[in-house]
């Protein structure tokens, strides 16, 4: 049984595997609004007082993070900078200052998305971050010490997301956030590190 | 002859491809403090103002941006941000600004690095912002209109750059930044369009 922060709890993916990993783990939830402990990760104190709260930790996991989504031909640095902020950096963050809450052998496992490799129109922002925490991940990999890992999971459009997002994604398969908590099960229950667990 | 803006003018990539492209096509040079015109990449005033002075332009090409080198063990958000902020949306901001300056076939190239894909020692943050610009470039090209293209140069290690760099290659071997320039005519002169030109 290992003891588990999960960093967006409360989103649909969040709630998929806290009902995976709740099964036989721990689990810490925490949110920016409805969940047993708040945190703003785009605040270097706020993400701190979280860790102290609940550390020392088995593993790390973060559903979280917004986007900007539209048109290129429209977008500003602002709004592009809004999905760094909060996806990207929020994610970057959380394991930067988690590293040194986590037990030897502990995981950390951050969220992106298919967008990446598969670019839709008005997704230019959601391509970037995702490639962006992948590429993260292979290379904190190679520096974390104690057999600390870290891993992506990179979902496709979700089943529960069709009615929001659906009309983005012509033509693509979606998966069952129930198939994508597996990807957050093999991260944590698993030994591999660096890597990118697609589920599409 | 193209009319071309080349950000980054100054440093040891962008002086060859000044002398590459210098000597077929117009060549406008910017930089941060040593150029004919200044700019800040961190500002969206200081890249509509540069913009205005030189546009329309047949091609944008970047060679700027800053990143954090250092250990992850140590390494703070605000850190990994200050590369965030320079190399990636510096670029993007050049992109998203730039777009509406360049005639129909118009092309965009900017510049990533290797780490993206063969991560380093204290090299998180140039792997992060290195395939976030690749995939920046990968999901534009699919929304530009008239005809308009966007790539990226991703080099290794310049031998220019050994006596500064070469400690965190092992390795690794290195290419000339003449050799790197020819990266840049291909973007620049070629019809290809959402591609990461790897030199190495």
């Amino acid at each position: 049984m290992k003891k588990i922060l999960l960093v967006g709890a409360a989103g649909t993916i969040g709630r998929a595997v806290a009902e995976n990993l709740g099964a036989r783990h721990q689990i810490l939830n925490a949110g920016r609004s409805s969940a047993d402990h708040r945190v703003d990760l785009t605040s270097d104190r706020s993400v701190a007082a979280l860790l102290d709260a609940v550390g020392p930790l088995d593993a790390i996991v973060s559903t979280a993070g917004g986007l900007h989504l539209g048109p290129l031909a429209e977008m500003s640095a602002e709004q592009f900078n809004a999905g760094l902020q909060a996806k990207l950096l929020g994610q970057v963050r959380l394991a930067l200052l988690g590293q040194r809450f986590l037990n030897d052998g502990g995981s950390i496992t951050l969220t992106a998305s298919v967008d990446s490799i598969e670019p839709i129109r008005q997704g230019v922002n959601a391509a970037t971050v995702g490639a962006a925490l992948e590429a993260f991940a292979l290379a904190a990999a190679i520096e974390l010490p104690r057999g600390l890992r870290i891993n992506v999971v990179s979902p496709t459009l979700l089943t529960e997301s069709v009615a929001s997002f659906g009309a983005l994604f012509p033509g693509v398969e979606t998966v069952s956030a129930e198939r994508v908590a597996r990807a957050y099960q093999r991260s944590v229950e698993g030994a591999q590190t660096g890597r990118v667990y697609r589920v599409m």
